[in-house]
C-alpha cells in the first residue's frame, strides 16, 4: 500500500507521466523494451543487490564476476546481442555492478589500434571469454599527461621480441581495473625503444596470468590496488613488469609498426582514434552520471513528502518537508538540472553521430569543436551532478547519511567521475584553449565552428527584462548566459594579451590565466545547455501538459544558474541590480510551482525499487517500515565476539538490579 | 628519507613553523603536553589504526570497543584525569577511534538534569562502567522538532511506575550511538502522560540490557541500524518499548518532578540546560570539524608539491602539480579558512566561556546572542570546511580517490556534522530569527547585543579602495563584508514586512523568505570570521615572520570570499566592476605569494604521520612507495574463491600460449 502523503502527489500531476518517460526514452517503444530488459535482469536472482549494502569489498568483487560469466548466459538465453536494440539497457539495469567492463576496453582498443591479423587473431579470443582482458595506462605517477608515462618496451631484433619493464614505481601501472585479480591479458603503454631511440608511447599486449591455473607469468608483478571510496566491485589493480618478454606481433600496429629490422614505420591517420577518446566521455554521461542524479533527485523527492518535520501552520500537523522553500531550493534545482541535462546529452550524441559520418568520409573539421564540447561538457556535467547528488543526500537529514538511503553510494560513484576520463579541470582548461582559440580567429573576422559564433557577435547592450515575468522569456535568459559567456571569453583573451605583450612567457601568462579560463569554459557549457533546454522545449508538443512543465523546468534551471552565479551578470551591469531582485522573485516562485508536479516529475524517470535499492526512495514511500527491516538483517546485528572479550570483564562487578 | 621535492619547500619557510605551532596550540606549554598525549597513545600498539582501512563495519566496532575499555587502563597509568591538562588531546590523539562516547552523553545528562538523589546514585555507577549508558533522543520519524518525538511514557499511581511505549513505528528510537550493541541503559526521552494528560517530552533512565548476560531486558527490542557512510566503529542502534516498566525515581527530576499521588512539579530554570546544548555545538567544532580540515589540508598540500604532472614551461622536467594557479585555488583558500575558523573557534570559546559565568551569576542577558552565534557557526564552519575536504579530495586525482590517502574516510565522517547536534539549514534559520529581531530593534533605536550593533549602523556609501592593494587592507574589505550582511538582513526584513502588510500569514512570510534569510545568516557569520580574524592578526607578535603570514592568510580568506559570492558585493554598487577586478588581481596575485609557504603552514598542524594515517600525506613524502606497501596488505590481495568459482570455468578451453 502506497503512503497516502506519496499517494496525494501523484494524484496531482499537472501532465502524462507515461508520455513523459517515453520523450526521455525517445519514444514508446524504446521504453517498452527497456522495461523488458529491467524486468528479466531484476527477476533474475543471480543478478540481485539486495545485501549489497552489507557486503565486504572481497564480497562485492565476487558477486560482480558472478555476474559477469552469469551475463554471458542470460544474453545467450534472452537472444540479446551486442547490436541489439537491448544491449545498451543491460548495463542499466545491473547498475553497472558487474566485472568484466576493461575487458570490453581491452577489445575496442585491439579493435581501433590493432591490425587486421591482430583483430582477426585476438577478438575472437576475447568474444569467448578465452581470455580476460584489461587495459593499462596510467601509471602510480602518471595520469593525464600521456607522453609522462615510465614504462619501456625495448625492441630486441635478435629475438624478434619486446621487452618491458618497469623502471622505478612511480612507473607501476595503477588503477587498471579488472587487472588486479581477474585479467589475463592486459595493454600496456609503454615508451617504445628501438636502437636505442625513443619513439614515445604505443600500446603492446602483453599476458599476465597463466590460462592454465591463474599464476603470474614470469616477470609480472600484480595484485589489488585496495579499497577506494566506491569501485568495492572493481579490483583496479598494479602491474610491476620485469624483462617481460612479448613477441614483435604484440604490438598494436594499425598505425605504427616495428618491422623485424627494427625499422620502425608510422602508417594511416590517428584522426579517428583520437575521436574515439573524445566519444567516450560523452558515452558515460548517461549511464554513470545522469542515472545516478536522477536516481538521488527520485530518493530525495520522494522522501521528502513523506517526512514531516515541524509545523509550517500553527495548529497543523507537521509538514511534509518539501513544503519548506529551503528544501525545494535544495532538490527542484537538481531535478530541472537533470532534465537539462538529459537535453544536452541527446544533443551532443546527435552532434557526434554527425562528426562520426563526417570523419568517416574523410572530413575531419569538425574534430576541434567536438573535442571542445565533450571535454567541456564531461567537467560540466560530472560537477554540477555530482554537486546535485551531494545536495540530496544531505537533503535527507541523518536518513541520507545511512547508506540503506542509497544516497550514500550513488555519491562516493559519482564523485569519481571528476576525475576519471579526464580529471575535469584540464578538460576545462583544453575547452577553453579552444575558446580562447576561436575568440581572437572570431574576432579577426576568420569562420568559426558553429557552436562559438556567437563569440563573433559581441554586443554591449543591457539586459531588456521590465519586471519578474520577463524573466521566464528563453529569450532574455538564454541571452544574458550568452553575454556572459562573450564577457569572460573576451576579457580572459585580453588579459592573456595583455600579460603576453608585457613581457611575460606565454605558458606563464597561460597559467596566469586559468583560473578565469576555467570559469569562461562553464559560462560557455552553461549558455550552451540554457539554450539548448530552451531550443528541446520549443519543439515539443504541447498535449498532456509535458511542454508547459518542461518550460518550468527549463525556466528554473536558467534561474537557478543566474541566481546562483549574480555576480557574472551584475558585473558590467548587463544585469542590474533591480533586474537581479526581479529574477530571484521569479526564481522563488518557481520553486512553488514545481514542487507541485515533483513527485510525478521522479516518477517519470521510471526506476524500480530494485535498481534504486534504497529504503528511502521506493515507489510505495514505506520509509520506516523498510529501513527497520533492512536494518535487522544488517551483518552488525549478529553476535559480536566484542561482549564476551571487553564489555563482561568491564562490567564485572554488576548489580543485579539498579 | 623525505622526498628532495618536499624537503626543498620547507627550506623556503618565512616564519618559524614552531612558534606558529605554538601559537595555534596556546603556548609552548600545551604544545608539550599535546605532543607528549600523542606520543603515548600512538606508541601504544592498543591504539593503533594501521589496517583501518580494510576493516568491516564490525572490525571496528570491536577495536572502538577494545580501545575504550584500555583506556580506561591508559589512563590510570599514564594519571591522566577528566580536570587534567592532557584530557582534550586525547580524543584527537585517538581519531576519534574509540566507543562510548555517549556514555559521556548518558553522564553529562544525568548531572544537568537529575536531583541530587539521582546523581548520587547513577554517577559513580556509571563512572565506574558499572553500567554502559546512551542517550536516546531522536526517533525514526523526528529529529529536530523535538515536541514531535512519539514514545510515550504513562505514570501508574497504583505501581508507582512509568510505562514506556513506542506506539508506532515512527516512534522507535534510531540512531542512538553505543545504543546498537553495547549499552546496558539509556536515557530515554518520552512524552510524559499523568492521568490521561500530556506534559511534554521529559526524560528517564530506562535499563536495556540485562548486567549479568547482556540479553534484551523484557519488552525491549533493540539493535544496530545497520551501515552509514562513516562511523563504522560506533554501533547506532535502535530501540522499540514495549509496555517497560521503570520505577518512578528514574525519571530526571532536577527541573520537573511526578509527585506519588500524580501530582507534576515545575522547578527551578532550564535556562542553563538550554546554554548547554549551544555550548554542544561550539566544542564539537575544533576536534569534529577543524581537524579534519587541517588533516585534508595536509594531506593534499604535501602531496600537491611531490605530484608531477605535465609541463608547465616547456623544455623543463613535469611541474609539481601545486605550480598550477588552478590547483592553488583549490587548497590555498581551504588552509585559508583553516586557520580563520580556528582563531573563530578561540573567540567562540572565550564568549563561552563569558557566558557561562553570567549565567552563573543568575545573568541570562547573554543566551540570545549566544544561541545565534553557536547555531549559525556550527553550520557556517561544518559547511565550509566539509567542502573544504572534498576540494582536498578531489584535488588530488586518483590517488585521493583511494582510501589509503585517508581523504575519502575524513569526507565521509565531516559530512556528518552538517548534519547532527542540528541540521544546518535548520540553524542558518535560528541564527536568522535573531537578525531579523535584532534588526528590528536596532531600527527602532533599541540597544543589541555587541555582535550585532553593527546592523543599526546602516550606512550608503561606496567603497572607497582605488587600486589592487587597497584590496589588502582588513579595513576595506571588513567594511565591505560588513555591508553586504547589512544589506542582506535589511532586505529581507524588509520584504517580510511587505509580504505581512500585504496580508500574508505570518508563518507564511516567514517561509517564502527562509532562502533568503539563510543568506543574510550565513554573511552575518562570515563577517565576523573575517573581523576576527584580522582583529587576531593584529594583535599578533611581529616577530619570526608569523604575523606577515597569518595577514596574508587571513586577506586571502577574505578575497577568496569576495571571489567566490562577487553578486553580494556587486549587487547595490558598493564594490564597483573595476573594484572587483582589483579583488581578482589581488586575490590571485595572493595565491602565488601564500604558496611558497604552503607546505610550512600545514607543518604547524603538528599532525603526526599516524595521526594523517594517509599514504599521500606522511611527512617524508614517500608517496608512491607508501601506496605499493599498504595496496599489498589489502584483504583483495588474498586468493579468492572467485577463480575457482567462475573464472576457471569461464577459461575452459584456453590456448596454453597465445
Amino acid at each position: 500500500s502506497v503512503n497516502p502523503d506519496l499517494a496525494s502527489e501523484r494524484q496531482a500531476a499537472s501532465f502524462s507521466v507515461e508520455k513523459l518517460t517515453a520523450l526521455l526514452d525517445g519514444g514508446a517503444e524504446q521504453t517498452r523494451i527497456r522495461r523488458a530488459v529491467v524486468e528479466a535482469v531484476e527477476s533474475d536472482p543471480e543478478f540481485s543487490r539486495e545485501n549489497q549494502y552489507f557486503q565486504t569489498q572481497n564480497e562485492r568483487y565476487e558477486s560482480a564476476v558472478r555476474k559477469a560469466v552469469h551475463l554471458q548466459k542470460k544474453m545467450h538465453e534472452m537472444g540479446w546481442t551486442e547490436n541489439g536494440p537491448e544491449y545498451k539497457y543491460i548495463y542499466r539495469a545491473l547498475s553497472g555492478d558487474v566485472a568484466f567492463l576493461l575487458h570490453r576496453v581491452f577489445m575496442r582498443s585491439i579493435s581501433v589500434l590493432g591490425s587486421d591479423k591482430q583483430i582477426a587473431k585476438w577478438i575472437p579470443l576475447a568474444t569467448q571469454h578465452k581470455l580476460i582482458g584489461s587495459y593499462a595506462q596510467t601509471e602510480l605517477g602518471h595520469g593525464t599527461y600521456l607522453q609522462g608515462l615510465e614504462t619501456t618496451a625495448v625492441f630486441d631484433t635478435a629475438t624478434q621480441e619486446f621487452i618491458l619493464n618497469t623502471p622505478k614505481i612511480s612507473a607501476m601501472k595503477w588503477w587498471p581495473g579488472d587487472m588486479g585479480r581477474s585479467a589475463t591479458h592486459t595493454v600496456v603503454f609503454a615508451q617504445l625503444y628501438v636502437h636505442g631511440k625513443c619513439y614515445g608511447i604505443h600500446p603492446f599486449i602483453v599476458q599476465i596470468r597463466s590460462l592454465q591455473d591463474h599464476s603470474l607469468c614470469p616477470g609480472i608483478t600484480a595484485g589489488d590496488i585496495g579499497p577506494k571510496m566506491n569501485f568495492e566491485h572493481i579490483d583496479n589493480g598494479y602491474l610491476l613488469l620485469k624483462n617481460v618478454r612479448i613477441p614483435r606481433e604484440n604490438m598494436l600496429s594499425k598505425f605504427c609498426e616495428v618491422r623485424p629490422d627494427g625499422t620502425y614505420v608510422r602508417q594511416g591517420s590517428q584522426k579517428i582514434n583520437y575521436f574515439t577518446m573524445t566519444t567516450v566521455r560523452i558515452s558515460l554521461i548517461s549511464d554513470e552520471v545522469l542515472t545516478p542524479l536522477m536516481k538521488a533527485c527520485t530518493i530525495a523527492i520522494r522522501y521528502s513528502v513523506v517526512r514531516r518535520q515541524s509545523k509550517l501552520k500553527p495548529g497543523e500537523q507537521e509538514a511534509k518537508i518539501l513544503d519548506y522553500q529551503t528544501q525545494q531550493e535544495k532538490l527542484l534545482p537538481q531535478l530541472a538540472a537533470a532534465y537539462a541535462f538529459h537535453f544536452i546529452n541527446d544533443y551532443l550524441q546527435e552532434l557526434f553521430n554527425r562528426g562520426y559520418r563526417e570523419i568517416q568520409k574523410k572530413n575531419f573539421d569538425m574534430l576541434p569543436e567536438l573535442h571542445a564540447l565533450s571535454s567541456g561538457f564531461k567537467a560540466m556535467i560530472t560537477q554540477h551532478c555530482t554537486a546535485g547528488v551531494e545536495i540530496c543526500l544531505r537533503a535527507c537529514g541523518g536518513h541520507g547519511y545511512s547508506l540503506l538511503s542509497g544516497l550514500p553510494s550513488l555519491y562516493t560513484k559519482i564523485l569519481a567521475s571528476c576525475i576519471y576520463e579526464g580529471e575535469n579541470t584540464i578538460l576545462l582548461l583544453q575547452a577553453a584553449r579552444f575558446l580562447i582559440k576561436c575568440f581572437m580567429a572570431a574576432s579577426a573576422g576568420q569562420p568559426v565552428p558553429p557552436s562559438v559564433t556567437y563569440l563573433a557577435a559581441v554586443k554591449h547592450g543591457k539586459c531588456p527584462a521590465k519586471n519578474k515575468l520577463d524573466f521566464l522569456s528563453p529569450d532574455i535568459y538564454t541571452e544574458a548566459y550568452q553575454h556572459v559567456a562573450v564577457r569572460l571569453t573576451g576579457s580572459t583573451a585580453a588579459k592573456l594579451q595583455d600579460l603576453i605583450q608585457s613581457g611575460v612567457k606565454k605558458h606563464d601568462a597561460w597559467n596566469q590565466c586559468t583560473v578565469q579560463l576555467v570559469q569562461a569554459a562553464k559560462a560557455h557549457c552553461h549558455y550552451i545547455a540554457v539554450k539548448n533546454f530552451a531550443e528541446t522545449v520549443e519543439k515539443l508538443e504541447t498535449t498532456a501538459g509535458i511542454q508547459k512543465i518542461m518550460k518550468h523546468l527549463c525556466d528554473l534551471f536558467a534561474l537557478h544558474g543566474i541566481f546562483s552565479n549574480t555576480g557574472a551578470f551584475l558585473h558590467d551591469g548587463y544585469t542590474s541590480a533591480a533586474q537581479m531582485d526581479m529574477v530571484t522573485a521569479s526564481y522563488l516562485d518557481l520553486l512553488a510551482v514545481i514542487r507541485k508536479d515533483a513527485v510525478p516529475l521522479v516518477d517519470a524517470f521510471d526506476f524500480t525499487d530494485k535498481s534504486l535499492n534504497s529504503a528511502l526512495g521506493s515507489y510505495d514511500g514505506q520509509v520506516y517500515q523498510r529501513l527497520y527491516e533492512w536494518a535487522q538483517k544488517s551483518p552488525t546485528n549478529q553476535m559480536s565476539p566484542a561482549y564476551e572479550r571487553y564489555l563482561k570483564p568491564l562490567l564485572h562487578n554488576t548489580l543485579s538490579k539498579l
